[in-house]
C-alpha cells in the first residue's frame, strides 16, 4: 500500500493489495477494500449519518461498512458512507457524496460533485454526469445515462412527512439530457430518451423520446 | 470533547461540553460552539472571506464569529463562515457550504452540496434539500421546504452591477419543487406551491400553486 | 510563505512571494505558484486525472503542472487539476473543481460549487457563478456572464461514444441566466442574454434575448 501524509486510517480497516491512499484522506473503522483502489487526496470512506429532529426518517444504527471493490478510483473531496457497496471497476469524481445503503453497479462512473441519497440501487456501466442528483428510493438499471445536473425526486407532499417516499425509476439504457427535472416515481422506459431542461411529470414509454416543460412525446 | 486526528483548531475557540469533532477538521479563530455539536471530517468552520478585483461588493472586515448552538450537527468537508450564526438543532449536510452575515433558525436542515450565499436569512424548521442553491439578500420564513437543486438569483442584470441585488422572498411554510427557477425578487406567498422544474418571473400569491415554463396558476 | 498546520506541499513546488496557504492543503508535485496568491484550507492544486474502463477519453500521461498566477485567491475544499492555467487575479470559490487542459484569463471569477471540465478556455473577466456547470471542449470569450446553477453539455449522443464532443460557444458579453440550459454546440452571440431557466436548443444571434423552454426570441 502507498499512503500519503497526515492520512487517518481507523481500526479495523481491511486493506486490499496494490491500494495507493492519497494525502489527508480518513478511512472509517471497519472500512473494506479491494486491490488495485486508488483514493485520492481529501477522500472520507466510511463515514457514520447525521440526524436532528426535523428529519423524517433517522439513519439506522448498526450499518454494514463501506465495501470498495477492486480497481475503483475514488476522487478527491468524496465523501462515501458506511454501507455503500461499489462494485469492482467504479470511477467516482473528486467531491462527490454517496449515502448509506447504496449499491453501485460494476464499471458504472459517478461524476464530480454528483450525489447519491440513501436506499438506491444503481446497475453496472451506469453513468451518472457531473453534478447530477440521484435522490432516495431510486432504482437505476444497467446502462442507463444520466446527464450533467440531472434532478430527481422522492416526496410528492414535499416534506408533510407520513408518505411513502418513491423515486424515479430507470429502466435498463433510458438517457437523461442535462438538467432534466424528472418528479416522484415516475418511470423512464427501456431506452427511452429525455431531452436535456425537459420536466418529466408522467411515466415516459419504452424506446420514445420526450422533451419540454412538461415533457411530452416528440 | 472528543477530537480527530490532525484536526486543527486555532487559538481563542470557544467549546461546549460533549461536543465531538471528526479528523482533519478546522476550527478557525474566535468560533464558539456550543453543547452536544457534531463536526464531522473535513469540515472547515469559521472561514474568511476572499476577494478579487471585480467582486462587486466586497466582504467586511471585522465581521463576527461563526456562533454554533447546542445540538447542531455539520457534515464532512462542509465550510462555514465567519458571522454566520447555526441555531440549536440545525443539521448541515457534507459539502455544504454557508456564506458570512447568515442567519439559520433552530432545527433547520441545510442538505448535502447546498449553498447558502451571504445576508441571507433562514428561519425555524425550514428544508434546503440537497445541491439547492439560495442566493445573497434572499428571506426564507419559518417551515418552508426548498426542494433538490433549486435555484435562484438575485441580479436582474446579471453582473453590470450598481444596481440593488434582492434574491427571493419565501413567505411562511412555502414549497419550492425540484430544480425549479426563481428570478430576482419575486416573492412567493405564504403555504404556495411552486412545481418541480418551474420558472417564477411573477409574485406567486398565498396559497396558490404554480407550475411550468414560465410559471403559471392551476 | 505563511503555511498552516498539517499541510503537505509535495516536491519540486514553486511557490512565489507573499503566498498564504492554509491548513491541511495539499499541493501536488511540479505546481507552481505566483506571489500574493491566497489558498485557502483543504484545497488540493495539481490533481491528476482518473479514469476507468467506460470512461471515452483517457486522460493523458505527461500533462504540464498547474500553473496559478499572481493575486489569485482559491478557496476551501476545492480541487484543482494539473495543466490548467489560472491567469492573474483569478476568483476561485470553496468547493469548486477544475479539470485538466483548462485556462482562466485574468480577473475571472469561478463560484463555489462550480464544475469547470477538461479541455475549455475562458477569458478575462468571466464571472461563472455558484454552482454552475461548464462542460469540457467549451469556449468562453471575454466578459461573459454565467449565472447560479447554469447547465451545459456537449454530447449530443449521451454517452454512444465515438462522436466528436462540442460544447456551447459563449461569444464576448454575453450572459446566461440562472439553471438555463445549454444543448451541446450552440453558439451565444455576443451580448446576447439567455434568460433564466431557459432551454437553449439552437444559437442565439448576437444582441438578441431569449426566454423559455424551447428558448425563443423575446
Amino acid at each position: 500500500m502507498e499512503k500519503g501524509e497526515n492520512t487517518v486510517i481507523e481500526d479495523d480497516v481491511t486493506i486490499g493489495a496494490f491500494v495507493r491512499i492519497g494525502h489527508l484522506v480518513v478511512i472509517k473503522q471497519y472500512t473494506i477494500i479491494g486491490d488495485y483502489v486508488v483514493i485520492k487526496d481529501g477522500a472520507v470512506a466510511g463515514q457514520r449519518p447525521l440526524s436532528n429532529k426535523k428529519m423524517a426518517r433517522k439513519p439506522s444504527d448498526g450499518l454494514p461498512p463501506l465495501v470498495i471493490g477492486d480497481h475503483v478510483s475514488i476522487g478527491s473531496g468524496t465523501v462515501l458512507y458506511e454501507a455503500v457497496n461499489v462494485q469492482s471497476g467504479v470511477l467516482i469524481g473528486d467531491l462527490a457524496s454517496i449515502r448509506e445503503k447504496v449499491t453501485i453497479g460494476e464499471d458504472s462512473i459517478i461524476g464530480r460533485n454528483a450525489v447519491v441519497e440513501n436506499n438506491t440501487t444503481i446497475g453496472q456501466r451506469v453513468t451518472i454526469q457531473t453534478s447530477a442528483y440521484v435522490t432516495a428510493d431510486m432504482t437505476i438499471e444497467d446502462d442507463v445515462f444520466i446527464g450533467p445536473c440531472v434532478s430527481t425526486s422522492n416526496d410528492k407532499y414535499m416534506g408533510e412527512g407520513q408518505v411513502k417516499h418513491q423515486g424515479p425509476i430507470l429502466k435498463k439504457g433510458c438517457k437523461i439530457g442535462n438538467n432534466a427535472t424528472l418528479l416522484p416515481g415516475v418511470e423512464i422506459g427501456e431506452h427511452a430518451v429525455v431531452g436535456a431542461g425537459a420536466v418529466v411529470t408522467k411515466d415516459v414509454e419504452a424506446g420514445t423520446t420526450v422533451v419540454g416543460s412538461p415533457a411530452r412525446r416528440l
